[in-house]
């Protein structure tokens, strides 16, 4: 076990004694500390000057991670050895954003020819869309698109699609695309009021094709188009399966089995997760969105990331950094909560995102050896956009008890390409002020009441303990470049502290035992029988359903 | 302090035992437990059982409530006397959902018949609009309102709104309200790329009238209404301000000041905080939504917790009890994070919502008396929609090495109103789905492997521990008198958790450092001066915004 080692002993050495200064005297006694803790790389700029350690700590963590293996880690997830050791599988997604010209042979097959082989299929479907030549069963063509999936086939589309809003193409049809994911049906139903059925197509996203929050959606919008289509002397309902549905799963088989045209089905990988899926054909919304050339800048964003996470040394290497500030935080200084804060409406979804991505990931306790670990890992993650949670949760930052890792993320141009020039004034100035609220934070955090100049006697509720750690991730500029290498710089990071804990960062085995008991309530709830197998809170809430049920 | 009481060093001890004994073990123990730890009040259910307590543990708890001196600060609360002590002022969000018959004289005022002609103003604005008689400078009737407005100034009536989209009347002239609060400008560009001008009203809503985020927005609002409606030959500027733009404030000079027309003002009183504003003026954007008399009936469900803290003792005290859970979970079994957890759609911005009122409200350290605290506050909170988290990060909660509290809410009735009977059967056959699986996680996070009847040896990757406690939350109905008691059943909850931490609620301080030195490094930013005064980091990060804007 890692917390065996030498080099984590070390570490909580270093920690009992560095924990005692905070991170104003940090400052002081490190002039060259922002130079030291800054690297660049693929558009971002990552500044770790204001984690509470020292040019110390991180030789320290450097030699952690190489006693991880954190180096020969990256080779084999990069090969596409299976690291997906539960499961028994690799995980290639950074295969999806391989430029056509690579090749990568695993297990004796070239991936990258079928990766450009679906690329081109999705360059087919976006076509038509945009030329306003994908039609529907009564020959309109399609403008609204309802994403039908959960999860890693909702967040990652979602997110991608709200950042890059900015980069629709605007000569060509437009095609607005909408996502419903929950199992209540409160969005679908919400759409279906809305959406007319002639002119709207549905993209069914399911690595199985089996998930029921999907499917139960997918089943309710199925019978309302053919309820509005194919009533009466209505058109043929292969007609309407055909026009009005897109698959996108690793299954074939299950995708025929519900009904999705062969011509419309896209396939991806057992060795995809789905939480790294939206670089392939779940990533179709954001196709339709902002257009595939964007789509594939966003490939290439990633995959620059990719190669400076296989080619750059640990300490120069920022995933390889961000992960050593996370683990010193959690491991060492007993950090367990980490705030993701961008400074940038566009990347509203994007702490949901890291959410799914950091907590399904890492939110594990046994090593690959089916050990308990003895030490913690994935912190919980939680954030907002920073400028709305200064008005939101700030407070607890800044007085309550806890500490919290936060990262601050902010492009430094914007704007430039609003054509109005008052508009752009306008808009150019919010944005300023944006960055200054960014940077101010992320110094009130650090030094409390040392931030402000007459520090005179004050009562206890106006001082600020400061001594809060950060980190400040600054993007030359937000598009579909520089979007793909942050998402890639997190999932690097995650797949670093994985290394470090020992876990599969790959596997989510935690949500299969959920989804077993949840079939076995519904059951119950349905026919009424077995409630006595259940637990004495279970059975009177199951009585509380029915009673209700009875009410009407 | 509360931790030197006899209640507190009683249940250090008590936890100490108990925190042995494994969740399974407590319901095997109890079989009454149940029974035990479930209440109703106003059309919710709260069933206790699955914390990690026994009715002894609650014995002890109301010993410290007393102690602390809760029921006499309930009585202090309601009867409007200055509980803000650091402002000096009453807390006094319950006065705003007193109905019209009662009186609270405060200081020797009733407060009553002001609150209620706020309310009649509310009514005659919203039947205009309603009626299709609102009209911009152009005479078209207003169809989009846009409220500019953060953290209390948007959340509340961005959460509501949503949750109650089912009770939209049908039979007025439609009014789609939107929400813009970022700085950045983000949401509010948008919707300018695609709203008209002669039919788009803001909102306003600032209790200060100073809050930059919101002014920053206002500004380029009235700047493109007047690029659009006032040039050439276009209408009068007055007219423009006075039909396009409602001000909702505490502050009739600065709405002066800004331009807002006296007759378009609502006010509010400084004896409410932002956080706890939806229940008057801040809330018209639910009343343009859902009509005043659903706006009222929401502050019905609110007055009936009201009435239920006030009159009922702690031990089936609804709010007191969800207050003492946590403070069990967050002092006592040190679980320092809490994830809220609605199976409702509807209820996507319910988390949001909390992270604000609970981490701004008890993000504290410092009791009324300036001494710091030596006992942990509010804990991190965050959620998002249930089913969708299931697929995010419930892998941490089942599996990961940090022991979480959970809030699990979900409405028993829902759909009974669908019309077409198809359609009807299909979501409700979703609703139950979405209980069945609301049930079976508590379950699960419960008993762990014992949840599952083959219990034979399986690999550690796939073993559940269990025994992460929950409070599940049951509304007969969603509707909006049991949306008001929810939230009134927050607010509630909140006051308690404070009161027994000696900690003020009902500011927030913690905000204003942050916003003083954005200002300074904003003019740092725009000047080129000043720079010399930072520390290391913050310098770089402005020089490369500099760079940045140069570079172009």
């Amino acid at each position: 076990m890692i917390n065996e080692s030498a080099a984590w002993r070390e570490l909580e050495a270093h920690a009992a004694e560095l924990s005692q200064r905070h991170l104003r005297e940090l400052f002081a006694a490190e002039p060259d500390r922002q130079a030291c803790f800054t690297r660049h790389a693929a558009g971002l700029t990552l500044d770790l000057s204001k984690q509470r350690w020292s040019a110390e700590t991180l030789t320290h963590l450097l030699a952690l991670a190489e006693q991880a293996g954190v180096p020969g880690a990256i080779e084999r997830l990069l090969a596409g050895e299976r690291v997906n050791v539960s499961e028994d599988r690799p995980a290639l997604h950074t295969a999806l954003r391989l430029p056509a010209e690579a090749s990568l042979v695993v297990e004796g097959e070239d991936l990258v020819p079928a990766v450009h082989r679906t690329l081109e299929r999705m360059t087919e479907m976006v076509a038509l869309f945009h030329a306003g030549q994908w039609r529907g069963a009564t020959g309109k063509p399609i403008r609204d698109v309802v994403n039908l999936g959960v999860g890693g086939s909702d967040l990652g589309p979602l997110m991608v699609t709200h950042a890059l809003t900015d980069y629709r193409p605007d000569d060509v049809h437009t095609i607005e695309v909408h996502f419903a994911s929950t199992m209540d049906g409160s969005q679908l139903a919400d759409y279906l009021l809305r959406l007319n059925p002639e002119t709207t197509l549905f993209v069914l996203s399911s690595k199985s094709f089996t998930t029921i929050d999907t499917l139960s959606n997918a089943n309710t919008a199925r019978d309302w188009l053919m309820a509005r289509l194919a009533g009466g002397d209505g058109v043929d309902t292969a007609l309407i399966m055909r026009q009005h549905f897109i698959g996108v799963s690793a299954s074939t088989e299950k995708m025929n089995e519900w009904g999705i045209a062969p011509a419309h089905q896209l396939e991806f990988w057992e060795w995809v997760g789905g939480r790294y899926s939206l670089w392939g054909a779940i990533g179709l919304p954001i196709a339709l969105v902002t257009g595939m050339s964007h789509f594939r800048a966003l490939l290439t964003g990633a995959h620059a990331m990719d190669r400076h996470f296989r080619e750059t040394p640990m300490a120069d290497n920022l995933p390889v950094l961000l992960a050593l500030a996370g683990i010193w935080n959690v491991n060492f200084l007993d950090i367990r909560a980490h705030s993701i804060l961008p400074y940038d409406g566009r990347l509203e979804y994007f702490a949901a995102y890291l959410e799914q991505l950091e907590m399904e990931s890492n939110g594990k306790s046994v090593t690959h050896e089916g050990r308990e670990v003895g030490y913690a890992t994935c912190p919980v993650l939680w954030g907002q956009l920073g400028p709305n949670a200064q008005h939101a949760f700030y407070q607890l930052l800044h007085q309550g008890t806890q500490a919290v890792e936060c990262d601050f993320i902010a492009p430094l141009r914007r704007y430039d390409r609003v054509e109005d020039a008052a508009t752009r004034a306008h808009l150019k100035g919010q944005h300023r002020l944006t960055l200054a609220n960014c940077f101010a934070q992320s110094r009130v955090l650090m030094l409390g009441d040392d931030a402000i100049d007459d520090d005179g006697p004050r009562p206890g509720h106006k001082r600020y303990r400061g001594n809060q750690p950060s980190s400040t991730l600054l993007l030359d500029e937000l598009t579909p470049s520089t979007l793909g290498a942050l998402i890639a710089l997190y999932e690097h990071k995650v797949f670093v502290q994985a290394t470090i804990w020992g876990i599969n960062p790959f596997d989510q085995w935690g949500v299969e035992l959920g989804k077993k008991i949840a079939g076995e309530t519904q059951r119950i709830l349905e026919s009424h029988q077995g409630l006595a197998t259940m637990d004495a809170s279970t059975r009177a809430l199951i009585e509380a359903a029915w009673a209700a049920e009875e009410s009407l």
